[in-house]
């Protein structure tokens, strides 16, 4: 039973995508204001079904079953929560169309055109956490990307949920794109089942815990876009200046402790560890942060007179496991190395390959760290915090992916197209290969520069 | 104990390539240079050693275990194979870099530069079939593009591929890369410890059946490259012109058909089959093409008068399941179907998603046919066979992707690479995100134009 509705909603999600093909970029502009105007109309219903959804997420954190925290998250109608989820539908309406550009064109021959165009991915499916407000920004993205969604949201806002999904298929509606575009799901076990139809499904993009990710690579053939951990770290060179690794060795680790891109792990090259080490950890104990200390960092703190604030009850010995850990709070694993080179190694067999940032003054050190270490961000004198598609200048952000292949680091629209090759003959009898060879015609490989595709309607 | 050796090789191979990050891209050519050199040296034993896997398959294809085609395959010394496997690597070497350069640049702030940088993967594990030139093929490409690889041939050309490995490591050796930069393998049980070494292997590219890459694709976490089967197909509009549509239907097929790029399956649109198919039918008839028919263009041969030359011994009616097959010989299955949009939905369901092309004088279905038919290449008046990294100008061919993600189509150097984010204050205090907001500085996103990152060295 559950099988046949994956199937069936599988199949449908991929004829939607292949006959919106055919439909102009605009229309998915137009979409996504009907699509706001259709919330708007149904907010009182989907307010209600909210409001379901947090009766019952409240007795589960009466029972101690739920954190407040995921109490919170789950209200569509907190703060400005519901506007600016509405709002986001315009922000992502506005930004550049990610498809239809040429990324590489040539004349193989006269009159024989060759172009790379940027075009949707296909089907997405996209599983997130109890956050209702997300099923809006996806579809969003999918729609302004050219691509159709399944979308799978935690069970604690299922309602919501469905109602949400109800809205955008309803604004779809009026336009010339199919309502079966974006559908929600509400099961894990749908999720199962979707994760075999790889001739439907063409990637997943999984938000949430390091093993949630690894539970979908493990169970499917379909290409995952994982949104893993972020461990972090900032590395002090022995050229570093003192006023630059406070302030980014601070930033990265207060700024905001729960994200991903904070800092979990300081690096020390020895030669500062009774230099710019202690400046940097009274700033670290002022601003409340527990440190987490190999032997080295440790004894240079313990000669200080007279100690730090909060030395005693912030500062404690480091074990093997903090180098591997993700704090997510106000703590920060501590470790002195006695080279770059062994920075960079420690930091690629530790950390989850996010973003790592140096701090020195010597353009050698910075090429070496920035070269060596295998993340998706390596920073020279800047917060690990930066590390946001916001922040890059994208107008949005997919998630982080700590994977190498298609995207890497903050995943923007682009993140959710791929291309195609599309060639066109204008000779008076077409092309054909029998004609290129030795003794025969020879290929031009013209460079051509175009934006867009010209025989395309 | 196999297991063991697999986890040593992998980290063998992911400790070469984090070395190699620091080494600068000449070196790389450097290398290529070196290895042709000790294949060279190393001749008389690499023919040896061939000459003994040939004798072995010999012995094969005598108890007819193994086909006289793969027998060729194996021999490295027929006719100008090793000579060309040699020039093969000069080829690769003189290629542009396709790492280091920059695809996004922006200024965040003043003095605060975010560069989108190319480069490499890490560690790719490459399984191929039994031609042993294909180990110095891929090792060349993989050093080009500043790739670790494990490989792994066939079976066949074991004693080969260890003595090529050997002699690629020992030039390796007279450079800074790490010798264990390019590993081979040899068993089956080996390749399954590997792919669950997904902290140390980046990319599975399987060469081969169908069957092997959905294998693959079910026994990994690790991101697959498929280079799949091929079905293509060129559809006769309409609107087509009788010339081209002969040219283009011809070559498609019969200019070479064991490759994935030649065309299965023609599409007839309903108007054509009593004015242009007759025409097309008898030239691919004369070039001694089976032709498989549905009712419609069978009937529309049985009228013609006289029949076509070999009407009775080529033609014959088709079945559903020939629309699913890759006949890689000279068989056409046809079908006649009432519209473009029919063929296009027709295409999307049984093709690869490989290539296939359009015969038409109209723009609106050109653009329709290039929009809506999902493969990797989608052509207009031109022969499937273009479909080729050599034709496209990317001077060589790690394989075809029909895979959506990361890379599709041809799939050049460039397929070999990913990107990583560099990000580099000058400011004189560095950058921290705290700095930024509602109130405080706000991000300048102002756009760079540059081809490489100024700090690295």
């Amino acid at each position: 039973m559950t099988t046949f509705n994956a199937h069936d909603i599988a199949k449908a999600a991929k004829t939607a995508f292949q006959e919106a093909q055919l439909i102009s970029s605009s229309e998915r502009v137009v979409a996504l204001y009907e699509i706001r105007k259709s919330l708007e109309a149904h907010k009182a219903e989907i307010i209600r079904a909210n409001e379901e959804d947090l009766r019952e997420a409240d007795v589960e954190v009466k029972a101690g079953k739920m954190s407040a925290t995921l109490l919170k998250r789950l209200d569509l109608n907190r703060g400005d929560k519901w506007d600016s989820m509405l709002q986001g539908i315009l922000d992502v309406a506005a930004l550049p169309d990610p498809t239809g550009s040429v990324s590489y064109a040539s004349a193989l021959d006269d009159d024989l055109e060759l172009y790379r165009v940027a075009c949707p991915i296909g089907v997405l499916l996209v599983i997130f956490e109890a956050r209702p407000e997300v099923v809006v920004n996806i579809a969003s993205l999918a729609i302004k990307s050219g691509n159709a969604a399944i979308l799978k949201g935690g069970k604690e806002s299922n309602r919501t949920t469905i109602l949400l999904a109800k809205a955008i298929s309803a604004g779809l509606l009026k336009t010339a794109i199919p309502e079966s575009y974006i559908q929600a799901i509400q099961t894990r076990a749908e999720v199962s089942s979707l994760l075999e139809l790889d001739q439907y499904i063409d990637l997943v993009i999984p938000r949430g815990s390091n093993s949630l990710v690894k539970n979908i690579q493990n169970n499917t053939r379909i290409p995952v876009m994982g949104h893993a951990d972020g461990l972090c770290s900032v590395f002090v060179d022995e050229h570093a200046d003192v006023t630059k690794a406070v302030r980014v060795v601070l930033d990265s680790k207060i700024d905001y402790p729960a994200a991903c891109n904070a800092s979990e792990t300081l690096i020390l090259h020895e030669s500062v560890v009774y230099t710019i080490w202690p400046t940097v950890a009274e700033a670290l104990l002022q601003a409340n942060v527990k440190l987490l200390c190999d032997s080295v960092s440790l004894d240079a703190l313990k000669q200080l007179s007279p100690k730090p604030p909060n030395f005693e009850n912030l500062v404690s010995p480091s074990t093997p496991s903090s180098y591997d850990t993700e704090h997510l709070d106000l703590i920060l694993s501590v470790i002195v190395l006695p080279s770059i080179q062994s920075a960079i190694q420690f930091i690629n067999s530790h950390s989850s390959h996010h973003t790592d940032s140096i701090v020195t003054e010597s353009d050698v050190a910075a090429s070496a760290f920035c070269r060596g270490v295998d993340s998706a961000g390596t920073y020279v004198n800047a917060s690990t915090r930066f590390a946001d598609g916001f922040r890059y200048g994208f107008g949005t952000e997919v998630g982080i992916s700590t994977g190498r292949i298609h995207a890497r680091g903050p995943v923007g629209l682009d993140g959710l197209v791929t291309y195609k090759y599309m060639m066109q003959s204008k000779a008076p009898s077409g092309h054909i290969v029998g004609e290129f060879g030795i003794g025969k015609k020879q290929y031009k490989h013209k460079p051509l520069t175009v934006a867009t595709v010209p025989f395309l309607e």
